[in-house]
């Protein structure tokens, strides 16, 4: 079984106009996203931003949660945060897994959006049950991750579809139905 | 194919000492989980609670993405909010429905406990597929639905699970994967 890696990509993401931006940390992000990956098994949830002040301010709310208050009042949230980890760029998230694991892992990005080379839901079943490399799935927030970082993968996961042509999932609804495909017990 | 509708419970539900309280609106239950509604085909996800100053707040949060300057600046989210309808009670909202399509809906509840005449999402699945009266889904908000709500309903559906015991997703991650389980294509 392949290990299964997070990474929440605060930049570069475009935003609503197509414009390459950097996006704010939200803290249910954080919270919402650590709970599903524990849920499913996930190694690392990795929170990305090259925006110090934004750093600082998920910090704040993992100490809180880890070593805080929070901690005390709320054990499984604590369990969750503790698989969250911050980072400034998705090199550096490549670089911790390489570390932690011994091995480069394979880079999948997952997008709202059809197109080239696609792999489906149960292609990636497939390979997660397989022994492999450490598998890095990278979630877009704003309006989803840029063609310069889908060159840069290995593959591109297919659009999680509903019953129309909707296609604007939340990011942590996108992340817990990802997790439920790909490692849910049914 | 059954008409599928959510109702996201404030009151009655447990907090985490076991005591019946009432919950907070929050936004993000709002946005995410009317995302999800409408990527699924539900017909209408009503937000539940008696205190009428959280209603207010929701019917600001609504008016702002219906109506106002969010409507103009993002009109998929006016698409989902369109969805949403604030209601007192639980029954409150069997009677909307009752109203919406002459029939009196089946209740489901979800819980992340075990217990007692749990349906499985397959079982579940099948009776979507079938021809059949409007199905309720309730989702708890603090520490779940309390029993009184449990007593009432026709069916429970049984826990999400995912690899592991941990079973405290976000109600919204939670909303998500039901859906995608019962709706999603792949």
């Amino acid at each position: 079984m392949a290990d299964i890696y997070l990474a929440l990509i605060h930049y570069p993401v475009y935003d609503k106009g197509h414009k390459v931006v950097t996006t704010s940390i939200t803290n249910m992000d954080i919270h919402d996203i650590a709970r599903s990956a524990l849920t499913y098994g996930v190694k690392r949830y990795f929170v990305v931003t090259p925006v110090r002040t934004l750093q600082a301010l998920a910090e704040k709310i993992l100490d809180h949660w880890q070593h805080g208050y929070g901690s005390v009042y709320n054990e499984t949230r604590k369990d969750a945060l503790a698989l969250v980890t911050l980072a400034d760029t998705l090199n550096n998230t490549i670089q911790a897994i390489q570390q932690e694991t011994g091995e480069r892992p394979r880079l999948v990005a997952t997008s709202a959006r059809d197109g080239d080379r696609r792999v489906s839901f149960t292609q990636m079943q497939r390979r997660i049950a397989e022994e492999g490399p450490p598998l890095l799935f990278l979630l877009g927030t704003g309006w989803g991750l840029t063609e310069e970082v889908l060159e840069q993968v290995d593959d591109i996961l297919e659009p999680i579809r509903g019953v129309g042509t909707y296609n604007h999932l939340s990011v942590r609804s996108a992340a817990a139905i990802l997790l439920d495909r790909l490692r849910g017990a049914r």
